[in-house]
């Protein structure tokens, strides 16, 4: 049994047939995957896995295993995993599984390099740049100038934007901290994603400076722009306190809902403050000519989220900030360490985008998405966000009229992960009871998928 | 030609046969990895790549591309990119391809999930705790008690422990802000990691407000403890001056030199500052019995930057941030998003560890270092190290005596890069001037490939 990974001469023959067992596991799991008769998941309690599965332990030990054992490990590790590309999975915003996304992203993994300078990733640095400016393009910003980068989520993305705006607004900050700032005061909407709040705590702003906005349910305008110029006058009105940043939501977490841009991009250029649109969720609209009016003014904004990993298929993670004005990223992060940024290399070095980031090393999480927007073209996009817009209207039809649809709790949530057929999450909001929140962004659910959930729901809310 | 990639029927079977080519693209890359004989890079310019080569254009377009062409495009993706784990590319402190570790990636795409709850990531989730409680044990905090977590990077894990720290001493910071608390100071040698730096600016504390200390070169403790204690009392005097926090690097970026850990806590114990000690590089040392000693008193530490993805080898990213303090991670991030943490959930809810990230979606980092761990034991680790340490005595001894080592200059990085033979890194530090900086930690590397190194720079050097 050779244990040896070096890559000796034998070994390496070895290891290569490892490396094909273990894509044997793979190929399976993806075929199953797709197999409507196989369950989302297998559910277990912690206490469960963690006293060890038959032949499964996750305890680590000081001698090696076998590549037997470690063939074993892997098998069992997906299978006590969730399958998140299933057709009946409807948990996350994240799901599906795109077979030239995995490819990208195992090719990825080969490469196994870092995206801060040309110099070790020139072809991922530059695929990130073209892939950059094209969303650029589509946000609607002139000749799709502007700065980005690749993050790693939105949550991270929607503090470069809070980060950004500070610059502009005081870029003193950078060097003298918050205390050579005005108390700054930040606004989004109540329903916005909790990053923002996230946000204002880890830069120092205060999560008590974030003020959250009422929503107004009876418009479709979910974001009432009139809440904003109100919040803003009474805060302006008191010493000291300077509104600096607001935050848009184009398809909010739970309800997909769109934040009305125009109106709030008016009050922002009123006042000056910087408009960032979190489009984590709703920015894959963007990709469609019969429903990007939903984030119509989007070129107004200041910066943008936009997560390819959530409605467009992309696979994790793949999230990009956007922002409207060059420089700004570079002026907010650069420190100049000159043994990654040597302004001597013989190449361009304006393609060294490690400056730019709060990260030093940085994951390549372009490669995928670019081999993705090839093989699909961006009427293959257009195409998938019709229909994942296209199946929500069917499911929303469906239920409207249904009855026994309101009897919404936690215990069939339970009931469904120890079934393991359908998954689907579930939250309070506001004043609220629990509900089950829907969301459709895998290419692989049809509209048998969504009858069946419903049909599962009902199911096991009769067992109750 | 099948490019519709939705899994239907035959779609299923095409793009499974799509899959199996691509792994035949990497795999074939991975044996040419290791072969001596291939280059470590085929170097071009920016803009003869953006020019497109044969074949091989990153424009994107509306139309999909044949399935055929997104083969050639993966194929030359890799052939124009650099090969970070062939056994002469000595430029990044990432280096090396481990086959098991490339495998743990390949599942972890494949399991497409996330790491925010337990409900959608119940192994990997189990993983990273066990994992995590190891190298706390490893670091020397009884039981392995304590926290931490996964994060996309060292910078990301040294900013964790600033703001950790910052609440630790400052809780009130998170809901008032900066503002709250008087003005911090923080501590880190000149030598340091400039993403200390970043965090100041980052967090709010403003990098005038961190003191680069002096090091000294003359005593084999590169970091002076005493000016820790002159700059404390200098600022400490200061009204209003608050120091609160003190980086110790072991192993730094450049040099590989660790801080004297043991003097450096004694002057956080008596001043009640917080000791972080940024072992991204030099971590991988803790799993040596014999070089272990070079940490000596990091039990002290009140928090650990420790990256898998540099010296022990695993692909990237994989870096995790650990405290002694558990609780501390928690109370700092939380934001309590009703829509992923529910606590009636029906499973034991303090796995979910996503209110503890300032990330929501979090990349799964921790399988494929689990999955080496497995398969190599914590003594196959223990050997990796001894042997990267024993290969940089070699090289130091081969060039200490050797002539014409002195006259390191940019030109010959040139045509290091041009020539694409191997790879190495250099920069200038303080007064210096540039040099090449060797980094070591890739299992493939022999004392062949070092002394070919020390000829081939040599040998590019004489043709200037
Ligand atoms: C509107 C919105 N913004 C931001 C995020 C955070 O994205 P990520 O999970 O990639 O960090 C989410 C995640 O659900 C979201 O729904
Ligand atoms: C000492 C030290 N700390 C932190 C980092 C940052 O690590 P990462 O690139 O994973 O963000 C580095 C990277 O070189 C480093 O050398």
């Amino acid at each position: 049994m050779v244990t040896d990974l070096l890559p000796a001469k034998n070994g390496e023959e070895y290891t290569m047939q490892f490396l094909l067992e273990v894509v044997d596991i793979l190929t399976n799991y993806v075929r199953k995957t797709f197999d409507r008769s196989t369950k989302v998941l297998d559910f277990h309690h912690p206490h469960q896995l963690l006293e060890g599965m038959e032949g499964f332990s996750l305890e680590l030990c000081d001698q090696p295993e076998s590549l037997e054992q470690i063939l074993v490990d892997c098998r069992d590790t997906l299978k006590y995993g969730v399958r998140t590309g299933h057709p009946r999975f409807f948990n996350q915003l994240s799901s599906g599984l795109d077979i030239i996304g995995l490819a990208g992203e195992w090719l990825t993994s080969t490469a196994n390099t870092n995206m801060f300078t040309y110099e070790i990733a020139p072809v991922f640095v530059l695929m990130e740049q073209l892939t950059l400016k094209k969303m650029r393009e589509i946000i609607g910003w002139p000749n799709g100038e502007g700065d980005g980068i690749f993050s790693p989520g939105g949550a991270i993305s929607n503090m470069y934007s809070v980060m950004v705006a500070r610059y502009k607004h005081y870029p003193e900050v950078k060097i003298k901290g918050m205390t050579a700032a005005p108390r700054l005061v930040l606004f989004t909407s109540e329903h916005s994603h909790y990053s923002i709040k996230k946000a204002s705590a880890v830069l120092g702003f205060g999560t008590e400076n974030l003020i959250l906005l009422r929503t107004d349910e009876s418009t479709s305008d979910f974001y009432c722009a009139c809440y904003l110029v109100k919040w803003f006058c009474c805060v302006s009105a008191v010493q000291g306190f300077v509104p600096v940043f607001v935050n848009a939501t184009a398809g909010s977490t739970v309800y997909g809902a769109f934040d009305p841009i125009n109106e709030i991009a008016d009050i922002c250029e009123k006042y000056s403050m910087w408009l960032h649109v979190d489009g984590a969720w709703g920015g894959g609209l963007l990709m469609s000519r019969k429903h990007r009016h939903k984030l119509n003014g989007i070129e107004r904004a200041n910066s943008v989220t936009w997560n390819p990993h959530k409605m467009m298929g992309v696979p994790l993670q793949c999230s990009a900030i956007l922002v409207r004005e060059k420089g700004l990223l570079q002026g907010c992060n650069s420190m100049c360490a000159g043994y990654l940024f040597q302004p001597d290399k013989q190449y361009d070095v304006t393609y060294d985008t490690g400056d730019k980031a709060i990260q030093c090393g940085r994951h390549v999480d372009i490669f995928k998405f670019w081999l993705m927007w090839k093989s699909k073209g961006t009427i293959g996009f257009e195409k998938h966000i019709d229909r994942c817009l296209e199946l929500s209207e069917y499911l929303y039809h469906k239920i409207k009229n249904r009855e026994g649809y309101e009897m919404v709790a936690p215990k069939i949530k339970a009931m469904m992960m120890e079934c393991g057929t359908t998954m689907v999450g579930y939250q309070p909001q506001g004043d609220k009871v629990n509900f089950f929140r829907m969301v459709i962004s895998n290419p692989a659910v049809t509209r048998s998928d969504i009858d069946f959930l419903i049909d599962e729901i009902e199911r096991l809310g009769q067992d109750l």
